[in-house]
């Protein structure tokens, strides 16, 4: 039996909604969860609203081993990501002196304004993500992990992590490719992705300039199921009169 | 007052959620759905699962005036969208009539195979939606738009919504940058936006080589509104000893 390990992430922020601006944040994590042997089931992305972050944390906590925030924990007025999760939590949300200290070290004593002070605002209880970009940390309360939306601080604050999370069976992953339309292939993918357990093969189309075909990827945490699958729609694919191409489609 | 008119995005594809590819229809969407005066309210990343479909489904289209679909509507075993919609609001899946035709004219009558037609499988009483790119059609019903997974699939699609939403007052936004850490100007920016009705501002820092600081981005339907925050926002800046320079930050 495959033991999931599961995580869900909030993308807090108004300016990924009305399309300001790109998210770059999922699918770096996506990836990183996945080398860690953690599968990323759900993302939301929600508003800058204090009841939304609320309840999206208390939902998340209860329903995944792992949650992830990204976004709204600047020293603004918008950046009401923090306090949220202290509510949510139900704790005090208090200055943290650890983390004023850390702000400290970066923009010297003499520079701490009280917006500044807002960054070492920490819900009580937490413990601090160190932020090697720019100093205002992050933060862990419970299995909730409170990250910056800045994408380069982000990555950044993910070192300090490794160590935190405890992950499943890694996720082998192989493809291959054939330069003809999916629907041919539709049935002998469905017919090997039911042969083996805790597999999943997914059928990713491509159009490029005079090509089209798709990628069909198979997944498993058992990576001899992944090798068995792969030779068995190898050898269909053949039987089929058609050829196939090892690796994902040429970018 | 202010009527808001809403939308929501669920993304299905386990294929965004491992990583292997990042989305890219949510930024269109969100920008798409800005000039019809629609407000993309929450998004939802979920698995490839039936019951995750049909609750997200559910749960949505009673919530926002819009729901809206991308992903999972091809030939393949994978592609499980559109079954589940139809048992989402408990009606029939059937084969369509004018999406078999749609699809036999651009692939040719001799060419539906069992797995193509699939893609005229259709909930019973749902309007088709057209898919200029490739033929395979998504579909509207009632509330919720099934559209492709693919980028350029999924845009041409919108062109045959544009009648079919009735957006609100259309969001006016405007925007000034500053050279300078957005802290300095924490208390302003609550200010000014606390002034005015219906009207945000969201802070969004930059980093680049040799310049930092951030841009402020004031949003509202009430277009007055904007341009007197606006206003009010500049000259607290000049109040403050500081500069602001004109639109968003150089990228």
């Amino acid at each position: 039996m495959v033991k999931k390990v599961t995580a869900a992430l909030i993308i807090i922020g108004d300016e990924i909604l009305s399309g300001r601006t790109k998210d770059a944040n999922l699918n770096h994590l996506a990836k990183w969860l996945g080398s860690m042997g953690v599968i990323l089931d759900e993302v939301r992305v929600i508003p800058d609203v204090a009841e939304r972050i609320q309840k999206t944390v208390n939902e998340y906590r209860a329903t995944f081993n792992y949650v992830f925030t990204t976004g709204g924990i600047g020293p603004t007025h918008d950046d009401i990501t923090a306090e949220n999760v202290a509510r949510a939590f139900g704790v005090d949300f208090l200055l943290n002196e650890e983390a004023k200290k850390l702000l400290e070290d970066k923009m010297g004593k003499e520079n701490m304004t009280p917006e500044r002070l807002r960054m070492a605002m920490i819900p009580d209880g937490a413990t601090l993500i160190k932020n090697p970009v720019s100093a205002a940390p992050g933060f862990q309360m419970g299995n909730v992990f409170v990250l910056a939306g800045i994408p380069a601080v982000m990555q950044s604050m993910l070192q300090d992590l490794e160590d935190r999370i405890t992950g499943g069976p890694k996720i082998t992953s192989k493809s291959i490719h054939v330069f003809h339309g999916e629907s041919k292939f539709a049935n002998i993918l469905s017919e090997v992705e039911t042969t083996f357990e805790h597999l999943t093969i997914g059928s990713y189309p491509f159009y490029k300039e005079e090509a089209y075909g798709a990628t069909f990827v198979i997944r498993s945490a058992i990576e001899e199921n992944v090798d068995q699958a792969l030779n068995s729609l190898k050898e269909k694919i053949i039987g089929l009169g058609y050829e196939y191409f090892a690796g994902e489609a040429p970018k």
